[in-house]
């Protein structure tokens, strides 16, 4: 790749977590430009001019282009390597775990980790009320993927996949949406296989 | 493709329709089999083990393998069409927007029109408190997509892709969510421009 790539991001998210372990993993440098959103960074004018009109992070800038959303970076980001099944089938299934993810996991996962951290006091009454509803839904979503590994290494295929980077960011601090992983026994050792890989990187690095 | 295709579906939905309509665009015959959501069809324990653990519709069966998640099933039937664009930016430019159709528009725009088809007056505390977030946040991606569709005649690049079908699903009836498109004249002349292309298929076909 010739051309400069920045990404722009608050680097405690998993989504921009996401985008930097693909990086390594295909090795690939990045440069990086922090926002915090807590503070309304990504909603400024310029940022919703000139970055993403959507107002979110992570976005991947390449030379002057952007890509918004975190699973269409690691896309590009990983377009050509082993990361990206060839076989038509299995591009399609590795594409469905990262529309599960993005549909079934992050709001429920994610969200409730971001609520934590933020503080429950200072939700809404409408955040409130989507406690539990999400918290039956995340515990749904590792049940279903502590399922799916029983029989298999990784969740596409035979070989890792940009579906396992992309579930890997927030099931990995799952515990921070105070969820009990230990129930996931599947999940755990295929999050191991994962920090063994020899170029994988932690979130806080 | 030599395979046979089902598509196990609810037609009413617009994420099967988007299936439905990318299988048209490129020319490829679907067997339809239909399931009623609305009286737990897809969530039997025959449909959860064989069709979808995740219980839900459209899942698009490729001989005896399946993909759920409408998006990923469009990109197995159009791969290697002109629906999906063969240089890198534009094909993770395509993605973004269908991330972004299943993260910022569905949600919002067909769970509204989903509820009110079934009833307000049959919905939860929970949910009739999320009808005014989901009615602003459907307003903003109506927006967004007006706003980019100012300068250009398709989602990505210049040319029609899947972006555009499956963004197109929800947005042509938007209106049954009780959305008003007359003001986003962009959007419109773009779903006439997809409405008027010759392999074109409505919903209710």
């Amino acid at each position: 790749m010739s051309e400069r790539l920045i990404l722009h991001e608050y680097a405690a998210s998993g989504n921009c977590y996401k985008v930097r372990l693909a990086a390594a993993l295909v090795g690939v440098p990045l440069e990086r430009r922090e926002y915090d959103i807590r503070k309304g960074e990504t909603r400024t004018p310029e940022f919703l001019e000139k970055v993403n009109a959507n107002g979110r992070i992570p976005v991947l800038q390449v030379g002057e282009r952007m890509i918004p959303e975190s699973n269409a970076a690691c896309h590009y980001l990983a377009d050509g390597s082993r990361l990206i099944p060839a076989n038509r089938f299995d591009h399609a299934d590795m594409l469905r775990w990262m529309f599960w993810e993005q549909y079934n996991h992050e709001p429920n996962i994610a969200t409730l980790r971001f609520w934590i951290q933020s503080g429950i006091e200072s939700l809404s009454e409408t955040q409130r009320l989507q406690i539990a509803p999400k918290r039956q839904a995340g515990i749904a979503a590792l049940t279903l993927m502590n399922d799916h590994l029983e029989r298999r290494e990784w969740f596409v295929a035979d070989a890792i996949s940009l579906a396992d980077v992309s579930l890997f960011a927030y099931t990995h601090v799952a515990d921070e949406a105070d969820f009990d992983l230990e129930l996931y026994p599947n999940v755990i050792r295929w999050m191991e296989q994962i920090m063994n890989l020899p170029d994988f990187v932690p979130m806080d690095a």
